[in-house]
């Protein structure tokens, strides 16, 4: 069951394809029979088009790659009865033309409308907000925007690439912010590799939005941006590879609990990773009470007293983790351990490897696409829970902790919050599942409940 | 007829006004009698629930100010039979929650939906952008979105009130935008009154923009803000107050040319007002082909040797314009001119300066909310067309130009493109019109279709 899950989402590419059919020489069945035995799934089949002798069917069609597409295509062209009509990759057409737009909320039909929405019914409005600046939360937008501001230095796996080229992600998390929480998200490209300029412009810039949520800015310039920019701006910024990933391992973390009837107190975690998503971790974990985290990057365990590929977050990392200053490699630090949590590389880790840790291991596998180890393998090794980055998806946080900051109109977002967001999202988890369900809106409004309710003067913020 | 035209105009607030009837007592047309003599204009009266002696209207009721308006609720309450329920500002109340908001494109339904519109489908189109960054075009929202940037230094007639207190104005121009275009418009506060920090954070975060539309910065910052990002930039930078209020003013010329069977070359011009719009309007003019223009600021007509009251643009303004080097007061200016332009203050001018004028005068007094002379006492004093800024509305012109410029993928917009925008609109004016109707989507489509085919290398900027 388990390697049948992982399977499936080894398929990253899908395209959908119309092929029609001579029924006296073809069929369905035989059609996706075919495209089953060249390794591809097929999740839906749709018939569009019936003539006497002819149908016409529309294949959704999951694969690793796009020559295993063309493999496919091939097979079917060369197949007799059965004609390939077209082709479509269906990720490029759905952000064909944008996953976002800006619209009006309410139709201009008449001249009336139009004095009203522009000049001359807008000049009140103006002036009640030049009277008290905090109407525009009431007469305007800003109460529920959020700036989605990214320099596009660390854009998914793909590194560097631009803000131009990370733009469909940004617009990929705008559609999320209104379909989950119906919050009104922008994108914003800010082309610096300083980041005392991207702060300086996100600062003059801030006061048409609500709240601003950092992405995809590579370590460890976000740790500057992202503290830098909550300090000195009266509304909440927020890093989602910081926060958002460390809600969601707590979240995962409190559910496996449950699983398997142990606490917090008791593990002693190894974290893989010690860029954005691993620092706020281990932050959340420690302050949730774990036992011990110790962190690793590609030189090893974090500890006091290592000199080589060190920087001052790390330094700050080793003083405030890893209580018996373990030193040596990944290996090392996963030795004895009761969690693993990755946010780093493909196929770091072994079998052996979680063979070494502790009895009933948790693994939580986050790399993207391509985790640490497998699921499947995890299991196999005798991990008592295992999940990659499919399973903890920040979609499932990030919705909901907006949605609820905003609501507070909180001026930042606390380790409070998100430890509520995450015990929210533990306690929505269908019986027998470690995350819950993310197309059910209860889950996020049951983190915005939980966050807006928790907002407040609150602890020391995880920025 | 233009007076009361007129007249209807004065009355800018909108409020929403909830009655019970007591059918005993009163009545609705002693209702409506009592608003008309106070001096309310009831644009709509509609019946909200009716019981056995008892019916609930709600009017909507354009009035002067709130003390009018607390007049007639006063009025209303004291009448035998007749109680307010309830009294609504209706520009406050539509602004409420703000003018537009930032929506996905497509619902999120499925895993499936969101593994194509985020990770791990999102990877694929980012690749494609980062091989081929002209593919941002096709793939984000870019080509389709404007950003409205303001430093909120002259919103309206209000003046430097900041961008906060701006953004209705931002919001209600993006509404604008979309329902008159399809364009996805976003406002961009800028926090600076320093023209060079706005025009280096534009500069940074304008990749994420197909066209910039600067709104309501003072002169002459604005001049040297959308010159200069407009040159640094690969994409359209447009200063409504300069260039969409030119061609709303040329195509009005046009109108009333077509209507006095006159010609351009033979009109001879003065303009109230030497600041953005002055300034772009005075240029259109010329570079359309009319005889003279001469610019008139509070210290009366530029002309080349004044020296008080100068700044680098005014003494530009004065080496092109004013052929015949006329001086004096606006009075002066006008006195045998052919076409009057305000865009400027409040009654700057009286009857007998347009008496003063050629014969037949044409005079577009655009000052909001109140112009310079009233549409009303223009006609009086012997105007051939007379025309305000309720008339002569931008909102004609701007959605259109951005819609044609960014189909035409334009680097810039130039002058051939607002000639030819304005020629467009002359030709949708309805028989015996001035301008063309607002409401008519082929005023919009016809302004778009102009300006995409002349789109090109083009002639000198207007900017």
């Amino acid at each position: 069951m388990a390697e049948a899950l992982h399977d499936r989402f080894e398929r990253n590419v899908v395209f959908s394809l119309r092929v029609s059919l001579d029924d006296r020489q073809a069929s369905l069945a035989k059609l996706l029979a075919l495209v089953e035995a060249l390794d591809g799934r097929v999740s839906d089949a749709r018939l569009i088009e019936h003539q006497p002798r002819e149908v016409l069917y529309e294949l959704t069609v999951f694969v690793r790659d796009d020559a295993q597409m063309d493999c496919i295509r091939q097979a079917i062209a060369e197949t007799a009865g059965a004609q390939v009509r077209g082709v479509t990759d269906v990720a490029m057409e759905s952000h064909r033309g944008g996953a976002c737009e800006t619209r009006s909320r309410a139709p201009i039909r008449s001249d009336t409308d139009l004095r009203i929405v522009y000049t001359p019914g807008v000049a009140r409005v103006c002036k009640a907000i030049q009277a008290d600046p905090a109407k525009a939360r009431e007469f305007t937008n800003i109460a529920n925007k959020v700036a989605i501001a990214t320099n596009g230095t660390a854009i998914l796996g793909l590194g560097d690439i631009g803000p131009l080229a990370g733009l469909p992600v940004m617009e990929g998390k705008a559609a999320i912010f209104w379909e989950f929480a119906g919050v009104s998200a922008e994108p914003v490209l800010v082309d610096t590799h300083d980041p005392r300029e991207f702060i300086q412009i996100m600062e003059r810039i801030a006061v048409g939005f609500g709240a601003i949520q950092i992405e995809d800015v590579a370590a460890p310039e976000c740790f500057e941006i992202t503290r830098e920019l909550d300090q000195r701006l009266p509304i909440p910024v927020f890093h989602d590879d910081q926060h958002g990933t460390a809600t969601i391992v707590l979240a995962g973390l409190y559910s496996a609990l449950n699983l398997t009837g142990r606490r917090i107190q008791d593990i002693r975690c190894a974290i893989s990773g010690a860029g954005a998503a691993g620092t706020a971790i281990a932050d959340v974990l420690l302050l949730a009470g774990a036992a011990d985290v110790v962190l690793c990057d590609r030189a090893g365990a974090l500890y006091r007293g290592r000199t080589e590929h060190m920087n001052p977050a790390k330094q700050a990392l080793a003083q405030r983790t890893n209580k018996d200053n373990v030193r040596g490699s990944l290996a090392d630090a996963m030795k004895g351990r009761d969690l693993f949590i990755g946010v780093s590389q493909p196929n770091v880790v072994s079998q052996d490897m979680v063979r070494s840790m502790a009895r009933d291991p948790l693994v939580f596998a986050l790399a993207n696409p391509v985790s640490e180890i497998s699921v499947a393998q995890a299991y196999q090794a005798g991990a008592a829970v295992a999940a990659d980055g499919r399973m903890m998806n920040n979609a499932l946080a990030y919705p909901g902790i907006f949605r609820g900051a905003l609501d507070a109109q909180a001026r930042s977002i606390t380790v409070e919050m998100l430890m509520a967001a995450a015990q929210a999202l533990a306690g929505c988890v269908p019986k027998g599942q470690l995350m819950p369900e993310m197309m059910d809106p209860r889950t996020h409004q049951s983190v915005a409940a939980a966050v807006r309710s928790s907002a407040g003067p609150g602890g020391p913020l995880v920025k």
